[in-house]
């Protein structure tokens, strides 16, 4: 028996990829480690409390089963150590498994009949994606089997009528994105890491991403699954349909669930028409409350057209500026020029106002069929916000250049945090109205005990990003933040993770957001579905005794 | 031991409560029986083949278990059979149990103890709603206990800056409408029935409904959900939350379950925002491949404003004509006068065309916050499809009085189709280019056995109503419609019931949608969540033998 260790909260160094990238396309592909030039430069390493996981009593792999692997999969079961090196190490290079098989499926007859093989064998399986999850889901703890979707890459159909894509789990987004956009739609999902993630893992993941807002969730837009079980079993609702009321909605039990129930092989997905037109705007505001009343009038207003609404504070912008040497366009009266009429002057300055930061900041994104419209719709809207004295100041783009510009002031954040010390993060659900509430008690909390204690985040979707330095690893200072955070969130009717899973990593927290019959009924699924419990072992559920 | 016998197909007989009325609003309160002079004159009942259900042997009613029941609900646990009538048989008139007692709880601990009591005892249990369902899911089929929801009434609370909404699960759906329509904002589903149903229903049964193309399915916009299990447990997942990915989606196995898995007392949802201009085109078609460019340009074109896509066949016009005197408003080139100025002119005729029935016709409605830029874009996209020759004639209204006069001609084919005779009625859902392709070939299958088929339905989501007549009750023409019917749809990878459910009546049919791994894990999930058996029984779930 071997005990390994696993920085339980270094997973916070970084939140995610999208955040730390100048650009929303991060490239980090399977079996490529990240040079530092292509990557970020990575932080030191924060580690702090380690918390033990026993292996259990899983089969070990033996010549064999090694044979048989080579005889399903030739030239796909891999052992090499240093090509098994990529997949045994999560990104953020916090969980490291010892997996000494790689298994690489073309088919869903091979993944069952692997499934199958190791159901009865007793070999513990972790399937994996892209590889590219922020919570230690998607690598091995110990010698577990890695089961790559990397070669179910294959689209299978796509209907241009109704938009609907049908496709293999191991499609790279990115790729899908180029694929319906050709044809003129776009995935109703958006990742920071779509170079990379797979859209199979995606659907594991119950993926959040920059589109939510707009197109919601991934348990509406996933039509249909094609998923093996543990025993090997093809569960198949690929069916594209926009509808389909005919019993229980087995599918919505493997979205989210982290490869734990049964390993994704193919994704029927609802594809949006690809918006046409697309602007930003970038307001300060003096309030909390202030920005809470511009999104629900920018609701109003901007209506079906509005595809993002983020915030950042003050302390944000002030790292963004000092870290990274971005420029804050509202301080700085920088001028963009647009390339089309109605919203050709793009300060929105108040006469009085002087060039103040501001408290708050908050980036609208709103993309429609029509430019003329949306910027019009814009333009009512900020003069609205303006004249009501609920926005300070403002600038608009509709380049694309300068979108992503004004983008970058939201995205680098995370960059920014890096280069200010040792950094915990934490990705919160809260109702919209207490999202800031949590920055501020703790920024009274820590009192001088953090460097600075800063938040921003998906204000329309409820998340917020919480994030707290210090100039080195403080055990005093993460002592004081946890449970503190986990218990202000369950308080408040929080979730603990928003849109990252529980994986490895916050498994054992999840009780502060799932109550106890909950976390049963989880555990008896599990049983259900996988009475061996070979799939993704570790993951997602949370030790049996805190469940009993 | 006592068999009774249920119409398995007189449920064809309506459709939905929506295409029956001249409005969008019906109403039919429960407790009180449908007065002819409210709702639809009722066609006459077209039994045909019946299908045998046996008593399971739960326990039966005692003295005792009435006075427990009387002492927890004073006044509230009903035994008067004439007050028991209504709650004993459904809105069709096609399935009748013999409860004889109706317990009607205010409180989730009511309804705890409830189940707690009966699945201790073994007492059966069918949760009621509004008892609107089309497919006998709402009502018991022997002496099972009906639990109402209704007088768990209440609305929980209302974020007027998230827009979401937590209430008792038995809400009236026009209730809340009306609720939330105070404050600037709409439910996400619409049915014919909402004065009636309940939102725990339309949870229940992963109701469809009118803005489903607009704002997705129940799974995407209801956040949390408070259930009460077969055993008293309470599982709570009401945060209202946009995002929570700690762990396996469980509220999302109780949608779409119809009560056999649980029984909703309380749901949080999302509610869109109120959208300011609707406007709508009712449009002749040659070929139904000129439908389904339009369809697709019309996406394009209309983008985020697009909130319904609906069609019917030039049989359906000529019903609506003969019986109900409606009158094809490009047909008669009536013109519409509308209040607003860019579509003033509302006849859209080609030059040329004579004023001949259109094969199909389709219904398109925008909703959107600018009653000015929705007009701007539908005239653009008509230009367009007149220009293009997809579209042969077509008319549009702005106004409210005008666009119900439009909606009529779809809303009111049920209403018309039952003048017709007996009515063969199918609620499916197909891959969109197949949608009409299964008319044809039903044409061409029964020949002149059948007097009218005719096919309309909502397209947007591949949702198609078929529907069948013949004079008088046929045996003959049924038997050349089913299996057929089901074998086609399973062919083309449609399912067998796009928006209704299972319930008593289509779970037997369910195999030509489910393949038999998904029906075996239904069957384990039922036995894991109600092991006794008591919730709902005889619905959704297939007999057991099918499954083995």
């Amino acid at each position: 028996m071997t005990t390994v260790f696993y920085g339980s909260r270094a997973w916070g160094l970084f939140h995610r990829a999208s955040s730390s990238s100048s650009s929303r396309v991060w490239t980090h592909p399977p079996f490529v480690g990240l040079s530092p030039g292509r990557g970020l430069s990575r932080p030191p390493p924060c580690r702090a409390a380690h918390s033990g996981v026993r292996r259990l009593p899983f089969a070990t792999l033996s010549q064999q089963d090694r044979d048989f692997f080579q005889t399903l999969l030739p030239g796909r079961a891999l052992t090499d150590p240093e090509v098994l090196e990529a997949s045994n190490v999560d990104w953020l290079k916090s969980v490291r498994g010892s997996s000494e098989l790689l298994l690489r499926p073309r088919t869903t007859e091979e993944v069952s009949q692997i499934l199958r093989y190791c159901n009865a064998r007793g070999l513990a399986v972790t399937p994996q994606g892209g590889n590219t999850g922020l919570v230690g889901g998607s690598v091995p703890v110990f010698d577990e089997i890695i089961l790559s979707t990397a070669l179910l890459n294959q689209v299978l159909s796509f209907d241009v009528v109704s938009g609907i894509l049908t496709c293999q789990a191991g499609c790279v987004l990115e790729a899908l994105s180029s694929f319906v956009g050709e044809q003129d739609f776009v995935m109703p999902l958006d990742l920071g890491a779509k170079g990379s993630c797979h859209i199979g893992g995606n659907v594991a993941t119950n993926a959040g991403g920059l589109r939510l807002l707009r197109y919601g969730p991934l348990r509406g837009t996933v039509l249909g699954l094609e998923v093996v079980l543990a025993d090997g079993t093809v569960l198949d609702s690929q069916a594209p349909l926009r509808k389909d009321n005919t019993g229980y909605d087995l599918k919505q039990l493997f979205i989210g669930s982290e490869g734990t129930l049964g390993v994704v092989t193919a994704v029927s997905i609802l594809c949006p028409r690809k918006p046409s037109a697309v602007n930003l705007a970038f307001l300060g505001c003096a309030t909390f409350p202030q920005v809470l009343e511009t999104f629900q009038l920018c609701r109003g207003m901007l209506g079906e057209v509005l595809s993002a609404f983020e915030f950042l504070d003050s302390a944000c912008m002030k790292l963004v500026q000092d870290h990274l040497k971005l420029t804050n366009p509202i301080k700085a009266c920088e001028v963009f020029v647009t390339g089309s009429g109605v919203l050709s002057l793009l300060i929105l300055k108040r006469a009085l106002s002087p060039l103040a930061e501001s408290p708050f900041y908050i980036l609208i994104e709103t993309s429609g069929s029509s430019a003329a419209h949306d910027e019009e719709k814009l333009h009512r809207f900020l003069q609205e916000v303006m004249t009501s004295s609920l926005v300070a100041d403002g600038t608009v783009a509709t380049e694309d250049s300068k979108i992503k510009a004004l983008w970058a002031l939201r995205e680098r954040i995370t960059e920014a945090l890096t280069h200010d010390g040792c950094v915990y993060k934490y990705d919160l659900s809260l109702p919209v109205q207490h999202i800031y509430q949590l920055v501020e008690d703790m920024q009274e909390h820590l009192g001088t005990r953090a460097k600075n204690v800063v938040g921003y985040g998906h204000l329309g979707d409820g998340n917020l990003h919480l994030n707290i330095t210090s100039p080195s690893h403080d055990p005093a200072l993460l002592a004081a933040i946890e449970p503190y955070v986990y218990e202000w969130t369950a308080r408040h009717h929080g979730s603990i993770s928003a849109e990252h899973g529980l994986g490895l990593k916050k498994r054992n927290y999840v009780h502060f957001s799932k109550p106890a019959p909950a976390l049963r009924l989880m555990w008896q699924i599990k049983s259900l579905l996988d009475p061996r419990g070979i799939l993704n072992p570790y993951k997602t559920l949370p030790d049996r005794a805190s469940t009993d």
